[in-house]
């Protein structure tokens, strides 16, 4: 089992907080934050091998993240291939803080079942149960028997064009179930789809936090690329950069082409 | 004409310091400092479109290195489509502290002529005239003449394996040719190129620094992507962060797998 985190040093604290979501909010859909850490070469992992991208300290801050989000998403290829916990590892933690995972699962391809992490961290109390989000399936998925025993469900919400969800559409129907914000933490084929939409429909990102790793890890990994029409790029908007560990952590906002 | 650029900051300065090339070495081969901008998902240029990527103040590090090299080299594409000066414009610039520019051209296609920047600054004596380095050629390329007037150099090398020099060649050739330093800028396929090599067989690259600016061009941009075999990766080592203006820069040695 892995031991707990201590909390983020006042400094980092600072930095971070005017990105975080607001604690109260009127709005009828939630928060975005897209976050991850990359290597130069904008790389997320490499298939088949568990590498540690970010220093320890990072670590830290994405954990106090959690905690200060209402959910936590991830595409469904990142929860079959990492098994994550998708809790905050923060010390002293309450059940009450932790983030709701959310897996997105168009397909219902989830392989989770009830011996996976983030079952095992509902059951022992150490996360909130999970959602997993599939569009209308014709049959019943094999996980979700082992979801609902912890108190988990299993989302449909018809998919749009293309057999995927707009994250405009996610945005209404998150924030239809209540949900007042999101931590999307990957992997690349969920960031790029989100940065896409950014670009060319602006309203999805409300805060940007990327950690840039010293390092490549070349082209057999799994990258983020985003693809904008009409080549426009997408800047960014009120940006800071703090120094954690070995890394370099970007907050910000997004908005404006290049 | 560009305005000159006002010195680098103390606290800049001190950062970049232990990365620059030694000032005395007994070294056969040059030190090699690769160096260039980029945005979160790694790009370095729109095609067709001049965008300034990182900020005054990161231009302003970006000429002091040049400052500090011997050499200053660029890929053919870079300068056929950037047609760029390759100078030092940090105010009070002598031409003697003024880098000489390479442009690595295997086939002989730069579109230089009298005008071209580079030809331009060495005539004004704001910068030394380039060397061209091509294979061996049939013919005598176009831009002999207008490069030779000014004092430039075209330097054929022969290539090596499908048609490309290894940089492990490029560098006991210039070191055959007395350079100590060499600033190599770009574009991708240079970098990338260096770095493959570098992740393989090791030894190329002396220091890394690169800047990271906000925002995304997305998947229409000229991008950095080395492909190492085996999908390795390449650590960096000794590396430090610094925030200068908008941007976050890492100045760093590289070595070691993932
Ligand atoms: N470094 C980091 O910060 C970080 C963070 C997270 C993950 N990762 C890494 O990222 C890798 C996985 O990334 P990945 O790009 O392969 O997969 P992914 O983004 O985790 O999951 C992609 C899948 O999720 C579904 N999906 C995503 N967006 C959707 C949308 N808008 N509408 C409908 N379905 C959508 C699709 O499922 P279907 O294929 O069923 O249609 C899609 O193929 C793993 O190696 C993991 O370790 C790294
Ligand atoms: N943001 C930045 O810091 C920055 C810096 C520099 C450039 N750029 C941008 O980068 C773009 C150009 O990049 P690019 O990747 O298209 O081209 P590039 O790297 O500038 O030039 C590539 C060409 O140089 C020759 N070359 C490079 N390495 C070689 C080797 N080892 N052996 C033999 N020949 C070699 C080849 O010429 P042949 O094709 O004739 O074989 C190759 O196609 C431009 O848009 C420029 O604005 C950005």
């Amino acid at each position: 089992m892995s031991r707990p985190l201590q909390p983020l040093s006042a400094e980092t604290l600072a930095f971070l907080t005017p990105y975080l979501p607001p604690k109260d909010s009127s709005s009828a859909t939630p928060h975005i934050t897209l976050t991850y850490a990359q290597t130069l070469d904008s790389s997320l992992s490499l298939p088949g091998k568990q590498i540690a991208l970010s220093s320890p300290q990072t670590k830290v801050l994405t954990h106090h993240l959690r905690l200060h989000h209402d959910t936590i998403l991830v595409g469904v290829t990142t929860a079959n291939v990492d098994d994550p916990g998708l809790n905050s590892r923060i010390e002293g933690a309450t059940l009450e803080q932790q983030p709701r995972p959310i897996i997105l699962d168009p397909r219902g391809r989830w392989n989770g079942h009830s011996g996976s992490r983030v079952i095992q961290t509902a059951k022992r109390g150490e996360g909130k149960a999970p959602w997993v989000v599939t569009g209308e399936l014709q049959g019943r998925p094999t996980w979700v028997e082992a979801l609902e025993q912890v108190g988990g469900r299993w989302l449909q919400v018809p998919l749009e064009e293309d057999s995927r969800w707009t994250w405009s559409g996610l945005k209404k129907a998150f924030g239809k179930e209540g949900v007042t914000s999101v931590m999307v933490e990957g992997g690349a084929a969920v960031i790029d789809g989100i940065l896409r939409e950014e670009g060319e429909t602006g309203g999805i990102v409300d805060s940007l936090i990327v950690t840039v790793c010293p390092g490549f890890l070349g082209g057999e990994a799994v990258r983020v690329g985003p693809k904008f029409t009409g080549g426009r790029g997408l800047k960014t908007k009120d940006s800071a950069w703090g120094i954690v560990g070995n890394d370099a952590v970007l907050a910000s906002r997004v908005g404006g082409e290049f």
